[in-house]
């Protein structure tokens, strides 16, 4: 029967090495916050690396108590006996650095000034991130993961991985992702961005000092979010033209039933995360690019370098990352040569459908997981 | 060769006979501005009404001096010559109530308070609208019209009008719209509205006695809007990752083309559209459904009063309101026993297609309108 990991708790981990980014900025010593499920083998070769998406965290399984209503974002996809199966990996989850849910970002003090860093913490990309994760990796002892795996821009970081440090990932799981982002994804995030911007409480990114946050524009920016991560057509199945009140009330207020879940989901996040890190989270986002601007040619030349094992896997009714820009990676994968499983699941809850415990799609987890040597 | 209709100016209609709406409030008087092009023939009877979209209006074509370096909102479509042909018919563009390009609106005067009306204009309905329109008409002394011809929201009018007045209406031209908003279409609203809402500057709708608007929200909502005006195809083509800046600047200003261009439509339109007229558009979206939540009974029970023919137009990349949406109009009419020409055009420009000079749809409407008598 598979079961949960059961009762976890964060661990901290300090970095005195500066670390230069892409942008030229170094940021001067950092703490990385992450959890671990399982137990590491004592040649360390059956580790896992999680990757978390625009609003994830390091929480990815388990409870932090009994009475823990809530558990772990990914808890349907890792644990013992589930797809990612903790009796044989050793799993890690970690906080992305310019998080904002205890590694070190935009709401996190910087010690040079004794103020929160606001809107002096650089710009991070997705290159940053797998820097910080394999010094973490280090820390821990781990030079090779048995496999790295993560949905959405978590899938970014996976192929990140396999072209910055192809000897360290033996098995890149690539999940409702995308090589890089279209015209209309860009321009999601930037009316996303403009909302919080331009909210008087954003305050240049400074609003800590104000005792306030651009609760308004974070709102908005998560609201426009959920109507991408969600399909029409689920969309039409759970709320239609369902309304909440009894006929129309001519005003503006709640009347339609997905009026209020946008306007709940909005409110719930707007209290909960930093703005700043949302600003940094789709800007990584915008900027992924293997090919960088095709200065290293096309999407296969840029995975030349990899020589992992991939699964990637798309969701029919995700338009956000759509099937077709997973064949992409399918297709530059097998330009190179490499091995590579691909699977279109048939879900029809849009881009979040990676999030869901569906069975045919953990079942192509569980079953590529298999044949991965712990 | 098609021409202009030349040098056009607005006229302005008053209306004294007080106008009850679908909400129960009622308007005391109210002016609406409108053009007309071509002559009103001896027995009135092609005369042909353009409804408008979202943010259209009145100036559906011509110029208004020699010198104007723009030309009415569908001037491509109607002229001598044209698909809709002033050589043959009289041409009557109208700005709807509501709205705020000189028929009464949020942002006219109230004469009882002497102040603009703002939050306290009523929230109108497609069926409002048909029904002001149709006072106009009676003012004319048109009791039929040749045709009716709109796209998106303002196909929804050319619906209502078919159902509302069968026996005023010869020919419907419904062009990129649907028989009701699915809910990512309210959702889409619901956002652009809470933009605006939510803005400091909006002042609970009453901005115009600060001296101020809500120029932040209208820009997030006119940015939002356009992604769902283009196609994923044509913002791919005309943008694509393509950058305005010399690589990356870690920060937040535009960088992407995409960006500039949503910007820039955001800016121009926060400055000349009226916030209160914006959500009264979305409002009347989001009502728009001839079932009246089924309680009329399915589409085709909706439509049953209409009698006249048909021409339903859709765009193969309009995600807004995709061709299966034209297609359930087409069904219900046909279930009714209507007369229908449907014609699904092959454009990659998405929802803003209906606005575009494209040959073979302006050749579909120019052939339909050759059999329609003047």
């Amino acid at each position: 029967m598979p079961g949960s990991v059961g009762i976890v708790c964060s661990q901290f981990a300090h970095f005195d090495e500066p670390l230069t980014l892409r942008s030229g900025a170094v940021i001067h010593g950092y703490d990385l916050v992450y959890e671990t499920y399982g137990q590491l083998n004592s040649d360390k070769s059956n580790a896992i690396l999680i990757c978390h998406a625009l609003s994830g965290n390091h929480h990815v399984a388990g409870k932090y108590s009994a009475e823990d209503k809530g558990s772990g974002w990914w808890d349907n996809m890792i644990g013992p006996g589930k797809p990612i199966d903790t009796d044989k990996f050793f799993v890690i989850g970690m906080n992305n650095l310019g998080g904002c849910h205890g590694s070190t970002g935009p709401s996190s003090v910087n010690p040079v000034t004794g103020k929160p860093w606001g809107s002096s913490f650089p710009v991070v990309t997705v290159e940053d991130w797998v820097e910080s994760q394999a010094r973490l990796a280090d820390l821990l002892g781990i030079t090779q993961f048995a496999a790295i795996l993560g949905g959405s821009l978590g899938g970014m970081q996976v192929l990140q991985w396999s072209i910055s440090y192809p000897d360290r990932v033996r098995h890149a799981l690539v999940i409702a992702a995308a090589p890089g982002l279209t015209a209309q994804n860009i321009a999601f995030n930037d009316v996303a961005r403009n909302a919080i911007l331009t909210d008087p409480d954003f305050h240049g990114g400074d609003f800590y000092a104000h005792q306030t946050r651009p609760r308004r524009g974070l709102r908005l920016a998560r609201m426009l979010g959920h109507i991408t991560y969600l399909s029409d057509d689920v969309m039409g199945s759970k709320f239609g033209r369902i309304m909440r009140t009894e006929g129309f009330q001519y005003g503006f207020d709640v009347e339609f039933e997905i009026e209020s879940y946008l306007r709940y989901q909005g409110d719930k996040f707007a209290e909960s995360f930093d703005a700043n890190t949302y600003l940094l989270m789709t800007k990584a986002l915008d900027y992924f690019d293997p090919t960088h601007h095709g200065r290293v040619g096309t999407l296969s030349d840029a995975l030349k370098p990899a020589t992992a094992e991939f699964l990637v896997i798309s969701f029919t009714t995700d338009w956000r990352f759509s099937p077709g820009r997973s064949k992409e990676i399918v297709k530059a994968l097998l330009d190179c040569g490499r091995d590579v499983t691909y699977a279109e699941v048939t879900h029809g809850h849009g881009h979040d459908a990676f999030l869901m415990d569906d069975p045919y799609y953990h079942g192509l987890v569980a079953n590529y997981m298999s044949r991965v040597a712990p």
